[in-house]
């Protein structure tokens, strides 16, 4: 693990280089973390504002009303009802399985979700954090169901972006929208607090070219261990788990993740990544095709 | 899923029948919890001694001294790095790895881990939960790396210790010895308080005998989600997490299970099954033939 401040000239156009080192490297953040200067019209207290900038998430519980809760995860079952059989990429179902995992682009095929990542005061606060129009660069609903969740192992959704679908700079955030009660022992989100401010350049490249071949695309952009140690012992982990109608705003870049469920809750929510209009997604920075537009909209 | 607090003539003979219904059936406990009237000397308070009875566990911090978890992990290692090479049923390594993650048996091969299984206080708490003398079921040292901490789905362990190795009574209990400090994300043991009430009765026979034929052996004895949800729903479910030299005890019909862990922080500990010598195992209550000693003392 290196920690290197400067750029080898033939990375000069990337600011974040991730998979092309042979080793682990930790960069610093070189983009602001809230792109406005507070305003009592931001959407959150200033003290709110200073908490995520600082940590880079920030947990409001009860943002959304009972009722509001109520209709969602209604809209979010009918919604699945009336894909149970449709064939689409953008419906994922178990592995194994057909039950559905998960529904992407929700916020452009659907009314309720549409209108819902127009949210008046969730648009106020991420226009506030990211300074200025935004708009979804991802969305998905998620039905995860108790005992069988899956584990989540650790990453910065930024690297993905960044690599994989061309995202320019740090201006894009997540919210996850909890329609059940979350508990610290069901699998929730884990943050680890102050790792938006460092990017992890993943290992990419072996001087071993065999060994490259033979890695699975799954091993690509995984944090090291060395790595995930040092952010964990500079800022600790936190499971900001709330009742249903609790949001979490993240960064881009936090480093987070999430254990298995083997509990009887399910922890079904709403995710929608908003990015801001001057950040639009190009040419990815690695060397892979991009990906299909419900995973990263182009459009 | 049937509660039923009265046997078929054909099990009789078997207070807790279990992988012979074809359906999950809940039956009620027939021993006591804890075995001895209160008493001064017990190595418990009052409140502890009702607050084990009623939830079936007890945390107890700061058990073991610093010095003493210390002295424990110091040893684990040695004995660890000791049997690095060795060939041996009790030691158990990573699947597809030759890393070490149990060794079994330890009180009867280990001096330290044998004067830790006589420790006073321990032996003072334990005969008195189970009602006079007792001995090593089993025991074994976990090393329960960071990162890639597997979860262990929920279960009884009776329900195991009764079917596959013969013991007639809920008449033991485990002692699970911190070695490293404990968070509710690094993975810890859950239970569900006051599910050692209740058996799970777990599905082994089907109507369908090819599909009985196909089952692999991990999928016996496995509580149902029905069952599980009951019991969660009745009584919750307890993380008991602490620092290193901090111990659980706990009922050996209580319901508990553990997520995965991919934090940075191990879980390594020491784990000891306490058995009253009034209940040693005979044989096996299922059909199939008795596990080793290693993992079931018989001698």
């Amino acid at each position: 693990m290196t920690t290197i401040t400067h750029l080898e000239p033939v990375f000069r156009n990337d600011k974040y280089p991730s998979r092309v080192y042979d080793l682990p490297t930790l960069l610093e953040r070189k983009d602001p973390v809230v792109y406005s200067e507070w305003r009592e019209d931001a959407g959150l207290t200033k003290a709110q504002s200073e908490f995520y900038e600082k940590n880079g998430y920030l947990h409001l519980e009860g943002f959304f009303s009972p009722e509001e809760v109520v209709r969602l995860k209604a809209e979010m079952e009918r919604f699945k009802a009336l894909n149970e059989t449709r064939n689409a990429d953008e419906i994922v179902r178990e592995p194994g399985g057909t039950d559905i995992r998960s529904i992407f682009a929700v916020h452009a095929n659907n009314e309720t979700f549409r209108d819902l990542s127009l949210h008046r005061k969730l648009q106020q606060i991420v226009t506030y954090l990211l300074g200025g129009e935004v708009y979804v660069h991802q969305s998905r609903v998620n039905f995860k169901p108790g005992f069988k969740g899956k584990e989540f192992y650790w990453h910065s959704d930024f690297e993905t972006w960044h690599v994989e679908d061309g995202m320019p700079a740090m201006r894009a955030l997540s919210c996850s929208i909890a329609l059940d009660d979350n508990y610290h022992f069901n699998g929730p989100l884990m943050v680890v607090p102050g790792s938006h401010n460092t990017f992890v350049s993943c290992v990419g490249r072996t001087p071993d070219d065999h060994y490259k071949q033979s890695l699975r695309k799954q091993e690509y952009g995984v944090p090291d261990n060395d790595s995930l140690t040092k952010l964990v012992k500079d800022g600790g982990i936190d499971t900001p788990v709330g009742k249903a109608g609790s949001i979490v705003l993240f960064d881009c870049n936090i480093m987070h993740g999430s254990n298995s469920n083997i509990t009887p809750y399910s922890r079904n929510n709403i995710f929608m990544v908003f990015n801001s209009v001057e950040n639009r997604i190009g040419k990815p920075f690695g060397s892979q095709a991009p990906r299909p537009d419900y995973i990263a909209a182009r459009s």
